[in-house]
């Protein structure tokens, strides 16, 4: 088994190598005077290859170089391929929310599927059905979840884990497993005189209590800051954050840190500031099992 | 048959629908916070339908944005998907020109087809082979070379047209049928001694005559510089460019004029400020006779 790091690897590929005690495959990697990418491997492409390349913002470009590398790995003689995307863009365009819109998590599935890959592995998508939905080619989700609350373990004082909203309890849970805590998620309330939104959580008292608020993704922080402010309105002693993926657009980590978050923690899906946590322990294991099962 | 354009349509959807009388179908589109694309169709999508998205820079922005729009247009009830792409971007990495390269043409017209074209229509395209070897889907590539040369009728005096290198050649020879001229192509011509590297036309005589340079794509201007230069070295009395795809990297058009340019002229299949003549006209007629064969 090769590991192949694309330009958007982040390191993840070099980590994965030294955990399974794989090959490493160098992709080396430069654009174009007008934009475009090329990518080439540096060695061998033979047996198992695994391709990491996240992908995070540019997001575009990024997917045309995982299915640059797909291709030619597939051409160049690697007998199956298996892509590995830390972080999956598009995942939160998972259905037509209106008529004429495009499925755009669909298109990006597909296209990685359709370039050759006979694997697929990624981290906390947004909607694990969209894996089940668009994908034919065995697939695994990996949750860094438990991960990041371990970051926390020890740290916290009657901590109580909280998701964003409903969809997400299942990651709260997780985290309160390893915490040894309650958890719940927040409702958004719109007050019927005011038309204000208020968001509180769904049944726990937060009174003096550290909150953990875990979320796969933060992208602008809108979500977080509105949650932590409510937190803390509400008596809350600390909130602190733990996401998957530190999406963060420009100005995300002032509005999530200003809004009173004491600490934000984040794995390298993505890089970032914050990304304290590697998903390659994950990664590998995840990989382990399913190359074992295939 | 209706006639969407894409974000990189560049007007030319429109005319193409004007020149067809046929329906205009809009597409909406914006970008996400963190720079991911959205795509919608605004209106019935049925029947025959026609995307036009160009390649031009960000290429994989705009690459990304057309697999959207094609796979969308399929799903929301298209019963067939023609592709019009005016400037085919990564079309120079044809073939791997060092062991482990990805073949980049190969996977962007595979992912179009992929994606769900029956047709694809071009304009100029690299290497015409390239289509040939990697759709199986009928496809046509359009030549804008004799529409470019019309321009320059009756402008010039004692004219020769010359292709910057010698696979250009068809392309001079389409240009001086129209202006009723001779043409030739450069040849590059590296000094024993002194190692410098010579540009001349490999037959014709270029003194006192107006040259016009004919070129597929103009990326970083070099070529067409160094050309220029030498052309008017021969005695020139003035050096004129038509070129289909005004790539123009930074600082490419200054290159081009400071070197004694006199004049560029291209088509719209990238916008830019010599983009003086639409290729929709040609995209018409090739769009009816396609569809007639089929």
């Amino acid at each position: 088994m090769r590991i192949a790091g694309g330009p958007a690897s982040n390191g993840i590929a070099a980590r994965l190598a030294r955990e399974l005690g794989a090959d490493y495959l160098e992709v080396r990697h430069k654009l174009f005077p007008d934009g475009e990418s090329y990518v080439k491997f540096e060695g061998e492409v033979e047996g198992t290859v695994v391709i990491v390349q996240s992908l995070y913002p540019p997001q575009d470009r990024h997917l045309v170089q995982l299915l640059l590398m797909i291709e030619a790995a597939r051409d160049l003689g690697a007998s199956e391929v298996v892509a590995v995307v830390p972080y999956l863009a598009y995942a939160r365009q998972d259905k037509r929310f209106t008529p004429g819109e495009a499925l755009s998590v669909k298109t990006v599935l597909r296209s990685i599927e359709r370039a050759g890959a006979d694997y697929f592995v990624t981290v906390d998508v947004h909607k694990r059905e969209s894996l089940d939905q668009w994908l034919s080619i065995p697939h695994v989700d990996v949750t860094a979840t438990e991960a990041l609350a371990e970051y926390f373990k020890g740290k916290l004082e009657g901590p109580v884990v909280l998701a964003p909203d409903r969809g997400a309890l299942w990651r709260a849970e997780l985290a309160a497993e390893v915490l040894g805590c309650e958890f719940d998620y927040l409702e958004k309330r719109r007050d019927r005189e005011t038309g204000e939104v208020k968001v509180e959580p769904k049944e726990l008292e937060v009174r003096g209590r550290d909150v953990l608020i875990v979320d796969d993704v933060v992208s602008t922080g809108g979500t977080i800051a509105l949650a932590a402010r409510a937190a803390l309105g509400m008596g809350a002693r600390r909130v602190l954050v733990a996401c998957t993926h530190p999406l963060l657009a420009e100005g995300a980590l002032e509005r999530v840190l200003s809004s009173g978050v004491e600490e934000i923690v984040a794995t390298d899906t993505i890089p970032s500031s914050v990304s304290r946590i590697s998903v390659a322990p994950l990664l590998a294991e995840a990989l382990s099992e399913m190359l074992a099962q295939a």
